[in-house]
């Protein structure tokens, strides 16, 4: 963490360009355990609560766990569920024409299960219910605004939902009712490796002008 | 439009810092008839292609209806699911103590829904269903950066899921089958009004650390 972060929280991450930061948050999951000052993780949450939402009803709550204990009741529960979830890509990835940038990926997410109760900030956002279901499409921009405002800051996160699978241990934990279940995990901290542009299908693949047409692309 | 976009659709928007950007992000709905480049229109979906998707798999789909008389056949659709879904805020806002910048948000929400056919870019954004489900969670980000961009570039736009009421009959008229449904509408054009921050709750209402517990806020 830099040395003068404290004194300048309002003025950190202040200047990137919007379009450059879009083009450069990865999924960062190699991170180092030195705290992330609670003025920060404010920050970043703040920039999640602009999102639009249904009706304006901004449905989000946003839990910061920082507690090492809580981290690593966390941890323990998401490594149970995540081995379970890769092991098809695990097995997959033995093929030997298998990407070689998905095999990092792979590692990276192994990585991060691995090591996620010394990851700093469990940044969980759950949301408030509408007749009973989970308003999705109104926390989903938050998350993003979140994530972009951490690689505005210096922070590495990466956004997944695979605690869902032991939610309810989970949210029991944190206090969360099904009132207001949680969606989705943020490990946040310092980023060991460094932002840089994502893999991605390219845009003309994806945009389509009048009517989609997948045999014109 | 500027007159000089044309001729420089790549410097454009690069200059807006994220955090401003992110906090002056409103829904715009008043916009010119004026069009809207096809360039841009690739450049702020392009900033949607940055955005995660579990397992990286981008299940986004864009489909930029320009043509007017099939930007009619969504308006006129849309419109009349618009009513029926605006009325109880209608009758709401009849109370003489009903919030003012609400009733402005209702009044800013017909104003679209009545001059629909007239904004130049009907952006909807369809997804690759996974296992028979529409990956939502894939989805909104990249809608979130869509909207993001768009105030970058000077484009005011809004989210609205309204259509879905009328989907298939959307869908079919634009090609989009039931495994890639659309989810979204961002009707795009040049703002009549301004860029500005929208009415949000502070931060301290929504961020918790180690556990919720709303009744400490």
């Amino acid at each position: 963490m830099p040395t003068d972060l404290a004194v300048d929280i309002e003025r950190i991450g202040e200047d990137i360009p919007l379009l450059e930061a879009i083009r450069t948050t990865r999924a960062i999951r190699r991170l180092k355990p030195d705290p992330v000052p609670r003025a920060l993780i404010r920050k970043v949450c703040e920039a999640g609560t602009f999102a639009p939402s249904g009706g304006n009803r901004q449905p989000w709550v946003f839990v910061a766990v920082t507690e090492s204990e809580r981290r690593a009741f966390i941890a323990e529960r998401y490594r149970r569920v995540f081995h379970e979830y890769i092991a098809p890509a695990v097995e997959a990835a033995q093929a030997p024409d298998f990407p070689e940038r998905k095999r990092r990926n792979i590692r990276a997410a192994m990585h991060l299960a691995d090591t996620l109760h010394t990851v700093p900030v469990h940044l969980v956002v759950a949301g408030w219910t509408r007749r009973g279901q989970q308003q999705t499409q109104g926390l989903f921009p938050a998350i993003q605004n979140i994530l972009l405002a951490c690689r505005a800051v210096g922070l590495g996160a990466s956004l997944t939902t695979v605690h869902t699978a032991v939610q309810r241990e989970i949210d029991d934990y944190l206090n969360l009712s099904e009132e207001t279940p949680s969606c989705a995990l943020i490990p946040i901290g310092w980023p060991i490796g460094k932002y840089g542009t994502p893999p991605r299908r390219s845009v003309d693949e994806c945009l389509y002008f009048e009517r989609f047409s997948p045999e014109a692309n």
